[in-house]
């Protein structure tokens, strides 16, 4: 997905919620507001947003001095998560059909803003997804395309949202493999988050190589490119990853809630809808 | 009020919405919000709000050459508002208290977005705010001293909202001396907006002398400074105006909703909260 005009006023929001997370001096957050406005006009709009998103929270960084200032919220956001996992699993057995129960509790996952607010009311999201309509859905493509992969590749995306991810792929009952940011970027999932997460006792982790908040191909490493080029069934899960991969050609699923105008748009729902797209060459 | 940090990325949101509304051109409005960028870095957290709008909307007119965007959206939005007319004016005539219902009134009047968005249900926001509980209400202060002034001066905000304005006039019972915008500036009223919407059949009306969204003294013109201070009994209505004037001394009264959390937890309410604060030297 391209970079719209209405993402400008984004970066800068992100920018500013990152570098108050970094930091409380707050002439260093100016900076970070003065820079991010002068890297502007050399942002191209045929850029994916990761793309930009990734030369912002470098920036953060740099002016912050702070490579992981989410570390904290991802953890609580992950115990958090996994105190409601017994829960979950129960929802998803005595559900009449389990596969889409746990894709509706990973898109959960996805809904929940496990950033600066952290007093969110994880059971009532829980609930409000489980009964919400899908916008898009291409259930009875990914049942039928699932049967015949061997083997799945799941792109994941937010720290704790890995727990929701783990419901999901213990309904998959396939060797999965799960990518994870190379390293911390805002919220998004690393190895380590994903371990406190218990993805390893279900799937293969592996890092994606990114630094991006979105597995933007260009950056990502060998090992994942082999197994992204070969796999015959992908789950991408989440904003980032959409408008990292929307225009690439595989058999990619996208999972996630549209939380802005201009990924709503850009899919041809409504802010809020929630989604499960199948796209690529498989899918004529 | 001084300006925040959270403003930043609000500056840039609204200059991509009065660049869209200014033109179609899209590397015209990539133009401006590149020059905006440019001057994030300039801006003094010293500065009010106003202030710095007042700058980014000569850029927008600039580099959109158009000098009021929003001509049609002001008498569109005037035109909407004195339909109504004749049904808030008999809400007023027949409620216990006609003064604080036309307060209400006028207030009704700031809520609404006239900006772009024009599929507003006016009527359910009269009905809303008519029974919404206010956050601050100085409404026993205001008739003191009301009861005290022998002329009030209105500094007014938005087109449109000044049909509201004129409900609050006519209850007022007294000269009323109503300021405008000097010259267009984002969809804030003119002396021929106040004129359509028949405020110069209630009250004298001035031009503030200033071009910003807000009074910003420093800018306002010997007239309405003659006034201004010499005035025992000021309106001031928005936003911007309060961004502008919430320092001053005199004896003013802000009559706004809080649409954003800035201003909000500058008043010590919650967004979304109706007000009526009176502030200056008498009110102690």
């Amino acid at each position: 997905m391209k970079t719209y005009l209405d993402c400008f006023p984004c970066f800068l929001e992100q920018a500013l919620r990152a570098a108050r997370i970094a930091t409380d001096d707050e002439n260093r957050i100016k900076r970070v507001l003065d820079e991010i406005g002068m890297m502007l006009r050399d942002i191209s709009l045929e850029s994916t947003p990761p793309e930009i998103g990734r030369l912002i929270y470098h920036k953060v960084s740099e002016i912050t001095e702070s490579a992981d200032p989410y570390r904290e919220i991802k953890k609580e956001s992950t115990r958090k998560a996994l105190s409601l996992y017994p829960v979950l699993k129960s929802e998803v057995e005595k559900s009449r059909d389990g596969l889409l129960t746990a894709i509706r509790m990973a898109i959960t996952g996805n809904v929940i803003d496990f950033g600066p607010n952290l007093g969110f009311d994880l059971k009532d999201d829980v609930e409000e997804i489980l009964n919400k309509d899908f916008a898009i859905c291409d259930y009875e493509l990914f049942k039928h395309m699932l049967s015949e992969a061997r083997e799945v590749l799941y792109i994941g995306d937010n720290a704790g949202e890995c727990v929701f991810d783990r419901i999901l792929i213990e309904q998959i009952k396939r060797p999965v493999v799960y990518a994870v940011r190379d390293i911390p970027v805002i919220n998004d999932a690393t190895y380590e988050d994903a371990v406190e997460a218990g993805i390893d006792k279900v799937a293969t982790i592996i890092s994606s190589g990114t630094d991006a908040a979105g597995a933007i191909l260009k950056r990502c490493n060998e090992e994942f490119m082999e197994i992204y080029n070969n796999s015959a069934f992908i789950i991408s899960k989440g904003q980032g990853n959409y408008e990292a991969l929307s225009n690439e050609k595989r058999p990619l699923f996208f999972l996630l809630k549209a939380k802005c105008h201009v990924i709503a748009d850009n899919m041809g729902v409504q802010e809020g809808d929630i989604v499960l797209k199948g796209k690529g060459r498989k899918f004529s």
